[in-house]
């Protein structure tokens, strides 16, 4: 498991998480993916206006936008209000023009759940399938770099 | 109270609406009053795309947007996963560019909860105050003069 | 595909249900998988105090809980704000205390989207592993059988 | 304002919670109000437990439930998804059994919106209005305290 600071992350679970079942309502995990993955750019450095549509002082969208096209997740125990999460992400490139990013989510050391999101590269204008951006592009590789050195 | 049928809707509460506490999660009730809102403009007849940007077909964004400006809401009892709730809706034009919409909620005839939302009207490119949309006007409009033949 | 009415349901996407890039946020899907999985249980006639924990007059939680285990969703099309999608359900006991749902969303008999939630079936007291409760084997059974009847 | 650092936090807008019109959809805010609080109660001491039910590790729910009987939201500029908010918390006992946490949301010192949630104590068992837990009233105590040493 890499150590880098920006892909690894904290998250207390909220009573509006929950169900009446008591325990965190499963859908909330893939938002809270998706959230990491955007705290992880912004530790990392990257501007929310360089990647997402519709932020403050943007002139115009990104070129590329960057659509889910799956999503999954697993969930091993229960996890309950109150609950301090530790979240890693491992993303990895698919191809010229798809990533994925698995997020592991611990509590005390053990795995509770998983999440997988996997984007695609679109031009905003067009749709027509593109290459990723330069800036998830180098988040990607740093991320690698990161467990190489580990090693 | 209005008995026009696009002013009167239904909504069972779904188990994710819940919490731990085994009832329904406060500020769902706000997304449940847009809900009915959009429900309602959908049943007297007006299209998505005539009120909200982003929908299918749109060459562009409504001249108008509707931004909330206020919100509130107030809980009289418990509402629990599985109610099928009546939402009662009940527009008012507050000036020429700003209106709200109140929504009851009722169990079994009884009053549980209620919400209202209020929206300015702006020039989507300007950002400026202007009168509300023809659309939303005549469907204030419409809730007026039902509600008036039932004195 | 079945026809069964229980079976097939319809959703129109809300406002809310979209993001800045004016497109549904793709974990709105996974809730409305979940929310039409208990309508269909609603129309076919099982109480939802029957089957999920924190209903009204529910003396005590019912036996069997139904934890979600894994979900996963595709996204083929953009889903805009104001789309009246068809919901199909295809229920699968996986074993026997296992069953999965999934629902693949229409627009205009097209495929836009497909998800997918894997239920097991625990004891609410201890928490082991128990076979499905009985109302959940006879929906995944009229299901089956529907769908034999149209070949 | 003050200067208590449990009830100055930050949030920062995620895509998720921006709708097609490119800014934060109305009722996240009112999310975000319960969720500052929840925050501000772990970071001035109080365990998610000694307040909420469904926690881990309690042997049974808290003795008192806190149902919020009112909430609104006020929005005066609009608000973008990487938007950095500053929130600042002003609780106040309204009765004995009765307080309010107003939430300020600050986009470089300026006010953006504003929030309000009122709860209520109940006896968890008989739902009958009970006096504030000590936890919640020794919390409000202190935000006064915080609030008296700046004049």
């Amino acid at each position: 498991m890499t150590k880098l600071p920006w892909l690894n992350l904290t998250r207390t679970v909220r009573f509006g998480d929950t169900d009446a079942a008591g325990v965190m309502h499963f859908h909330q995990l893939l938002r809270w993916c998706h959230e990491a993955w955007e705290e992880s750019l912004e530790l990392y450095g990257i501007e929310a206006k360089a990647v997402f549509p519709g932020c403050r002082g943007q002139e115009r969208w990104p070129d590329t936008a960057l659509p889910v096209v799956h999503c999954s997740a697993s969930f091993k125990k229960a996890v309950y209000g109150g609950d301090r999460l530790v979240v890693t992400l491992t993303p990895q490139q698919i191809d010229q023009g798809c990533f994925e990013v698995r997020s592991q989510f611990l509590l005390n050391n053990q795995n509770v759940a998983a999440g997988l999101i996997r984007h695609v590269a679109i031009h905003t204008e067009t749709h027509q399938r593109c290459p990723l951006p330069d800036a998830i592009s180098l988040w990607i590789e740093a991320a690698q770099i990161g467990q190489v050195r580990e090693l």
